[in-house]
């Protein structure tokens, strides 16, 4: 529930609620024309540019009166009986062949239909503000390629924030290429994102599960022995430099020096050496980055995506007044953690509901697309 | 993600993005006074009133002129060192004893404070409506109960939609409760939710499993001796009559003489005789209950109310202009059907996120409370 | 997808598949009688004691020979038409009067009926196991009430780990209620738990909501003001004791001598000035609670509710063989968090998917009912 | 919940408990070594084979006897003070150089270690079992393409169930290659998924919204003038073959010759002239097609999946003993359907949780690469 829907409700649900009647006497509504009708072709077919109803308190103008047709309800239409001069708001397959169908798509009454909003909700709506609100937008992969795609030809900061259910066999191999291809700046994660990684590299293993989901013999201390591993040569970037660890998301990182922290928190086994594990020192690490970001992506994490989310601007910082608004995209199986931001005050937000690892590989297909498509461009320059 | 906010986004995502600095030239920025500091009392305690930063575009006014702070973030605070006179909005904690600090609450510039969120996010928003979101907010069950109470006393026709999730012995009480104390005008739902509660009347299971959740011998073939238990007496009416159904939410609709329809679908076992199979002929069954209702409860189905949504309109019907909201309570366990019924239109559903049988036990304890509250009142009239 | 499952999924979609047919020409199918038909009494309406078949491979005896049926599903009986000898599963609706309908119960072959499961998912497996799993089995309230009121009445220690999404109004109230009675040993959550209750007791609000969830002016910067507050005195102890936290759960905590852990995150605000900023410090502290732990209550949290679960053993530790499952209740309102600690090897884990208060209202009230019970028994003792 | 578990946690949570404790005193326990234990090298890295604890009950032998380790817990190692000849469940960062832990991975009692599992959880059960059940497993893409790919050339029959989710700009694309690739032997879905379609067909949008989820102006009002235009030339045949409708799902299915089934809900505008209204008509035209199925896909649909998996057989039907596994995809975006499926009886629904629409995308784009994988080898035939 958000912003002015929650506003709305609160009216609605709370205090004595008092029906402002349009006022008709006065323009516009005093000069509209009456409404326009028109015969229905064939039984449940209706005539081509008929008015779709919506729920909300409606007023048809006819014979220079204006009625509410009786039985109201969304997505009808609405027929004039006749004989019994009656407007009745009816379902489209009901309507016989010949009925008489009011017809036109403005709802401001200037074809003599209004829709009642202001009266109702208040004053700062529109009828067509109503229409419908859309929270099942698809993700458009390509817009969100183009933005990282121009961040980075900018010179942008882009901070990742990740989350381990992100760490498995397809997914690392596309972080991997983003990270190798320029498109991070930073890496804001916990221990268990590198744990998991790290466990991948060393083992092959993640959780102790193959890259095909099988389970393997021991499997479930596997994770122990990975953070062991490491701690035993002191680092990741040493267990990197001896050999230990030969490929993976830490292993980018480390040899394309891109940044990361690792925060603790009281869920970590381990932890490994790079962890800060005081949460304080963590928030100032993280923040060293944050206030350096100009373009933020949270994938599948909830801690660590609120935790950065209350730390960012709302824009780009910058000299002067030349601010543009920091976008960030936030991924997640669920709506929890976009909802979550956005309460937070977070409003700039693009969330991305869906798996993690589809993700990163329908993104990284697209970037790849984008960047294909700006060599022409460049060449020609 | 909801009307405004997608807008809002929309055009973050979208066209080219143009900052709109504030007007400081022009009244009432151009009166303002210079923001107040005063100094913290220890190491990372603040004076009282101090100001607390949002993420949005901020500026405060020192020695007449207004300056942006670095480093901006939300719920943190704008301290002014002297020596190197700056401005860096600072972690709370980090704020040592004598660092001089913003005070005051004001957003709009009067106190030399000015958060600008028209420029950034268009002109219709303040900073407070900004300030938090909520869709945390707890359902508030004493105002739900006398919401209803209040419905029922001024005889208005109550339409409830269930699912199958609510016919488990607990809620199975509460809803029969429900039903005899004359809080339900009429009842929608499928199969499923007849099925479910004639096996509990019969074999004293649900989908085969005991009312604590045991299973028992020959279990999941249960539902389907009870609806040809039914079937065989030839209706549900009939089997109340004849006494085969002695008890449950089915018994009391019956023998409370209040209306139900139970509309068909391709997932139903059976069916019961009194399931209208046709999905047309079970819309119109269903409307000429809709058409009189004037509040509405939903709990834990999704296909019945989104299809009874689409029939409510959202104001309770009547001659002439005293219309008033036609309250819509939707529960379910996740956020998905509110969300969809706001997509569609249902605007004024007010949604409960919670588990049906928790929902139905404490709304009930609510709104026993709430009728022994009335009861004075009435017997002094 | 949990163990078992999980097990035999990995078998279907991986290696090849091996259909073992039934041994027919051995005890106990050598020996069994032919299966028994009935005819429909009328159409639509089946036998009383019908078979009501599955999905999986199903074998009827007729005239001394397994057949399996044609058309195979669940959900249905299996009628012979005799004039061309066919047996065919077929919906009940379809039953003609006079059809002859297989009957009986058994899927063992004892009757006739043979369901072979054996051969499909492999040795392990009863047909009466795969006919019903139950995910939908509704929270026993009456029995946890039961658990946790012998636990306290056995001197058990029962750990709660709650977060912050229980600290409203109502539920506020409840665990304080359990607090004041003696059934929390020891509470661990975070930071956000705390602010919350702490705020609610200075202010009245919960991240600037009042109680009954309407904003209020300045409310978003209300939770920074109750940290400032505290930390102004010291601690929440020393804030207690003067007098500015008057209720609450913090204060019922302080005042009945329980002890808690506030363990550290980097989501954290303030923090205040009892949290524990070091995760390592932090699971330190929290293990000092869970060694003695008999019982464990999850109430709202993944972080705190996984990382506790870690650190519990499945059984209540105690010197000599005298070992029993340490109960661990964990609410959310998914499935999520329940089904995290049971991968991570928590199995004891009794999952309730509903709302945190309302879950805390029923489980008091239940709590209340039971203990009322038990006067009786302790008088007469 | 799934099976086992449900039945570990009712006897958890139900009978009184008897823990019966190992016999050590037959083989092979009375057979087994001492444990061994190796000095830690450096504070907090462990010896390379150290052995990781779970949370059961757990026995060691020192010097003969078995003892079971002070502080049980899981993902920790058990450390042997010889001093005060203690034995106690140790986090690996709290080992000091040269302490001594236990080494080995068997659980067996093999190495002197033992995990009583059966005590505790009851006979059928391993260790390793336990060890980690994994529902974090993600959807191996390669292996649900060859499944798919080879039901093709092998001649199945793929029936696919989808809902309106699904009709979106990218997927739509995705789905007709699927058709016009020889993927989809009949398609089971509502009115919705055609409706949307044949909205995106004449009109270029999605309930109001373009391709890249704008919306247009009076968008909300296009679905039923979609629908009007189809019940105009009477049938989505016609309307295909007039050139009405010139791309799109329906349009594949019509040029392609693919059947498909439009079952009728209480939740469908219009309806489209092609949908069954009668739900016990339409289950009758999905049954002609589930009968003849060999492979079934679920994608975004609960009521649809649901309805076909009841169905389904487990089974591919045919002549003989030649059974095979009738492979189940379940896409949704969270859990509860492949879950609702599976406590129905569908065990066999390999359940995919993502966005169907980043699904379709990446389903395809493995399936296109099986496809040139597969070419070779036919050409080399």
């Amino acid at each position: 529930m958000s912003g002015d829907v929650a506003i709305i409700l609160a009216s609605v649900m709370g205090s004595p609620f008092q029906y402002r009647p349009p006022k008709f006497d006065a323009p516009p509504l005093s000069d509209a024309p009456d409404a326009r009708f028109e015969p229905a072709p064939a039984d449940g077919v209706l005539p081509e540019t008929f008015y779709s109803t919506t729920n909300l308190p409606t007023y048809v103008k006819v014979q220079g009166q204006w009625r509410r047709p009786r039985l109201p309800r969304m997505d009808c239409v609405i027929v004039r009986e006749q004989v019994r001069n009656d407007l009745v708001v009816t379902e489209p397959r009901k309507v016989p062949k010949g009925g008489l169908v009011a017809v036109g798509s403005a709802e401001d009454g200037s074809t003599g239909i209004y829709v009642h909003v202001e009266g109702f909700y208040g004053g700062r709506h529109s009828a067509n503000e109503f229409g419908f609100m859309q929270t099942e937008r698809p993700a458009d992969y390509s817009h969100l390629a183009q933005l990282l795609g121009e961040e980075k030809h900018r010179g942008g900061r882009i901070v990742w924030v990740i989350g381990p259910a992100l760490v498995h066999a397809r997914a690392r191999q596309d972080m991997i290429w983003f990270i190798r291809n320029g498109y991070v700046g930073a890496l804001l994660g916990g221990n268990a994102v590198a744990v998991h990684d790290l466990e991948a590299a060393i083992f092959g293993t993640t959780l102790g599960m193959s890259s095909s989901g099988e389970g393997v013999e021991g499997g479930h201390a596997l994770h122990m022995r990975a953070i062991n591993a490491i701690r035993r040569v002191g680092s990741i970037h040493a267990a990197v430099e001896r050999g230990l660890v030969k490929d993976g998301i830490m292993h980018a990182l480390v040899t394309q020096h891109v940044p990361f922290v690792l925060a603790g928190s009281i869920r970590d086994d381990g932890p490994l050496p790079e962890v800060v594990t005081d949460t304080q020192l963590a928030q100032d690490a993280m923040r060293a980055h944050t206030t350096q970001a100009t373009f933020a992506v949270f994938v599948a994490t909830a801690l660590h995506a609120i935790a950065v989310g209350n730390m960012l601007p709302a824009f780009v910082d910058g000299p002067g007044d030349d601010l543009r608004p920091l976008t960030t995209i936030c991924v997640d199986q669920t709506e929890f953690v976009v909802t979550k931001l956005r309460d937070r005050g977070t409003h700039q937000a693009y969330g991305v509901v869906t798996n993690a690892q589809d993700f990163m590989h329908v993104l990284r297909f697209y970037v790849e697309r984008w960047e294909q498509a700006q060599v022409p461009a460049s060449v020609s320059r």
